[in-house]
């Protein structure tokens, strides 16, 4: 499978390394957002792009019958991002996969089989500890703020604390910015830290982290307990996850399952390269 | 959908409870297993026999165009099992899911999701605390014993302890029936520790769990870590898993996707009712 990379930030490095350990992959190129896509010879092509621009360059790829994976992450807008590249996909006879990364993405599966295991009940998806990207950008960009890192701390039942790290300019008052933060509407509804600091870079990690939990009914029978916990590197994860979904896709594609589909549409043998025998073998 | 129950015993009557609390399917008939076949009128039956007998139901009634969903747990057998009942799936335009519990079935969609997360590693599914069928129904056979419950005790790194208490005959000799389930080779590879009881009814409880770890790589970075544990009703999960199967069968035969499948070949978005847009906004 000839796959390339478009972006080459956390993702887009973390994809190449994954693409690289592959055993059925050959890595055909890695553009940038403003290169030319006229010219890309690829199976598919993994959009790392941030993700407002997911939209318009899966659009473009698909529209030219290549596969793209992308981790498109906010969840409220997934059903409408598949629905307007299911249409250029099917049309063009080509696979887009979504929101392929840990969440969403395996979490979601893991929600899908836990529903499916105990379909009465209630699960909590806990995140972290590790750094909010959305966050991270929601506190850099208040006023008097140098650099931020937002990091989500789970507190149980789907609630977080977030503490917020922050370098300020040059005479800005702590007490302005703090107050600014903890009104912005990403902070104003969690239980949130804002703490100075001489320097952020000093605590960049790219740790992250989930705990998922259901407690649900099998059946008539109650307390079916099931937890999912990961404690990983969150670029290399999702960089790994999509360059799983982009076998996916070529295996799709060439059954002639075409259109837009989330990872909870996936078969999980498709992510994995080797035969259906040697999979079910080692893995059933 | 209409379901029908093939073998009433503990999972028959799980599943029973499963498919009348399913909002999309009718429980059509529960049969036994010297009942005759031929009338069933369903678009599922669920093979809840001894896993002995998965074999020959689920191949009569494939051959008459009815999906089936079975919970063959030999896990040495199942792929030989999934090609000779394909065969007869795809002659006669059904689908037959196999090996549809937790073990086989939900855990080994969860070990090829982790494959897909970090595709080097080493996964270990610890069992237990809870009764092990195959082991029990081994101790039973031995002479001088009564009745027994093997108990599996997970030690980590996918060893396990066997916890065997058994009522022995009158005038059975214990040092004489110990030494027979030791050296039986159902125990004899694992540690294992003898117990004699009064009353084996008064232990008996279908609770068991599981602990599945892998540490891998995704790409180039070591040290992913994942967990996924859980403690359930055993034939209360195993029923549900099997109810849920039978809603995918039935979409993939809509489908025309015609064959035996494992549930690692399984959308999971296929188990659950409701529409693609309900559970892609509710659980991606």
């Amino acid at each position: 499978m000839k796959i390339a990379i478009l972006g080459y930030g956390n993702i887009g490095k973390a994809a190449e390394e994954a693409i690289k350990a592959a055993p059925d992959m050959q890595l055909v190129g890695i553009y940038h957002h403003n290169d030319c896509l006229d010219c890309i010879d690829a199976d598919v092509v993994l959009v790392c792009t941030p993700t407002r621009e997911v939209q318009k360059f899966a659009t473009l790829l698909a529209a030219r019958g290549i596969c793209t994976v992308d981790s498109f992450d906010i969840h409220g807008q997934i059903w409408s991002l598949r629905s307007s590249l299911d249409a250029v996909c099917q049309a063009n006879h080509t696979v887009s996969i979504l929101s392929a990364g840990w969440d969403p993405g395996t979490d979601s599966m893991v929600r899908a089989l836990l529903m499916a295991m105990s379909p009465k009940g209630l699960t909590y998806t806990n995140f972290g500890p590790g750094r909010s990207m959305g966050h991270t950008v929601a506190a850099k960009a208040i006023k008097g703020v140098r650099n931020a890192l937002s990091m989500t701390i789970p507190l149980g039942t789907g609630i977080h604390r977030r503490m917020v790290y922050i370098e300020l300019e040059e005479g800005a008052d702590f007490k302005t910015v703090e107050a600014a933060i903890l009104a912005d509407d990403y902070f104003a509804h969690d239980e949130t830290h804002v703490i100075p600091v001489d320097s952020v870079d000093a605590l960049n990690n790219v740790a992250h982290g989930v705990n998922l939990v259901r407690s649900g009914v099998s059946g008539e029978t109650h307390n079916q307990r099931f937890e999912f916990n990961m404690t990983i590197n969150n670029p290399a994860l999702t960089g790994q996850v999509m360059v799983s979904c982009a076998r996916a896709a070529v295996r799709m594609r060439d059954r002639g399952e075409c259109g837009a589909k989330t990872m909870i549409e996936l078969r999980p043998i498709d992510l994995l390269p080797g035969t259906t025998e040697q999979n079910i073998k080692a893995l059933v």
